[in-house]
């Protein structure tokens, strides 16, 4: 436990110099490491899963339950994921698959969450946080780019900063990238939409590409031991109709609700993180009209 | 403390079925003296404060500390809030002043929050629903409406219905009133700005005139007994110019920092509660350009 917080912060001193240090991914690894070695200690007991067709367990430590883990993404095999990482790290896309990447990225993400669930209670900062600098790294890896996490904000008289999500710069001619990074969204999603109406409109519409970056949506009573997620999908409607559109919605675990807004119009184009890395290189290259 | 509960579900009960009830106002007087009972029972600690001009104290039951109160805000007589209550509840506006009528209700606001803190730890809901009462009960009496909590959103599909901060309808051919509340706002506000323009893109900008209610920033820190508060004006002023426009913000303790911004270009427009009942008939007079 001890370990995990120091790495983690280790991870966190370098995300902030340059979140594409391949030290930090050696770092996520050795944390992974560390942290499936605690859970395997631990026992898992089975949800009752309000999620149709998803299944889900917590690992309990004799005191404490960790949040809802989901049976089909977490590899209780730290060899399988270093070696979809490895793949993924040396850009041999075709030697794995979208789902492999999601899972084992879920895995990675999810067992150090579930780490801190069981020890100091109610910390949902530190797991949020650590998510943060998971993702941002992916990206940065992929982009190239160090993110930025505020922008300039056009006043007239003068000037201002404004804080923001992360913000990858691709250069001249070239889209931003607006990566709000959240583990569960519930009612603050709005936030997202309305930081990516602020970048339209100090900008312009269309120079800032928003992806959200989610690890679930499930809820879980711990009493009762049953699990369920909570998911707004007419809300995220309205929120891409009226306040701003987001280009792309990534999920770890993604909720079967949000996927099915691919399929209304306008849709919502919302996919497993795995599914990121085969797409970043054409996402960037016609987006004059929202493909 | 049981009995304040007993009093605040009872007013809960009766502000969803009809804000305006008159039931409600005494159910408020009861509470309010039931809670200076408790409080005059407590001690006073004075907080440091890092807030120029204001100064703040908690009460000290023993055990625990409530939230930071502010001095000259707070009226420890019974009877001097009711009598402005009176004043208010009979249209008597000429007989009390905007400053008087702040005063009690932030002084009955505040006593309600801070028999809460004093109770059960960490209960932020009861306080913050209980605040949401207590302004829709005010704007209900003086607007003879009762407010909705959701509205209709044209999909051209099909219609659904989207959950809403209360919405005060006042008839044809005039605003409706778009009634977010909140104890205090940090950096959640732009919520309040996202749902404008929801409102704005859904039935037309204009037709919605966004007026939010806060309570105050305070934010203490109980191991150093110090208060400061939190303000963000020049994020108001990026959610003002690029999501939506607010028709009016107001605060039962006004931070000076947002009351500055009555004063830039262009302004938003922050009061002090009081000066609502002051302005309510004339302030829907003229609203095609935003006064």
């Amino acid at each position: 436990m001890n370990t995990a917080i120091r790495i983690y912060k280790s991870i966190g001193a370098l995300s902030k110099i340059d979140a594409q240090n391949s030290e930090i991914t050696k770092l996520f690894i050795e944390l992974h490491r560390h942290c499936q070695n605690i859970l395997t200690a631990s026992t898992k007991i089975s949800l009752i899963s309000k999620i149709p067709g998803k299944q889900y367990f917590v690992f309990h430590n004799g005191t404490k339950n960790s949040r809802a883990v989901n049976e089909d993404l977490f590899i209780n095999d730290v060899q399988l994921v270093e070696n979809t990482l490895a793949h993924l790290i040396n850009n041999q896309l075709n030697s794995t698959t979208p789902d492999d990447i999601t899972k084992a990225l879920y895995t990675m993400a999810i067992s150090f969450c579930a780490v801190i669930d069981l020890g100091k209670s109610g910390d949902q900062k530190t797991p949020g946080t650590f998510f943060e600098y998971f993702s941002s790294h992916w990206f940065a890896k992929t982009l190239r780019v160090h993110p930025q996490t505020s922008i300039q904000v056009l006043n007239l008289d003068r000037d201002t900063s404004l804080p923001t999500d992360y913000i990858y710069d691709l250069g001249d001619n070239r889209p931003k990238i607006h990566l709000p990074v959240k583990t569960s969204t519930r009612e603050r999603v709005i936030q997202v939409w309305a930081h990516q109406r602020v970048l339209d409109g100090v900008y312009g519409t269309g120079r800032f590409l928003g992806m959200l970056v989610c690890l679930s949506e499930t809820k879980t009573d711990q009493k009762k031991l049953e699990v369920t997620d909570i998911c707004l999908p007419e809300q995220w409607r309205a929120y891409q109709l009226f306040i701003a559109q987001m280009y792309r919605i990534y999920y770890l675990d993604a909720p079967t609700k949000y996927l099915a807004l691919n399929n209304v119009f306008p849709p919502i184009n919302v996919r497993p993180l795995g599914e990121y890395f085969y797409e970043v290189n054409s996402l960037f290259d016609n987006v004059s009209n929202y493909s």
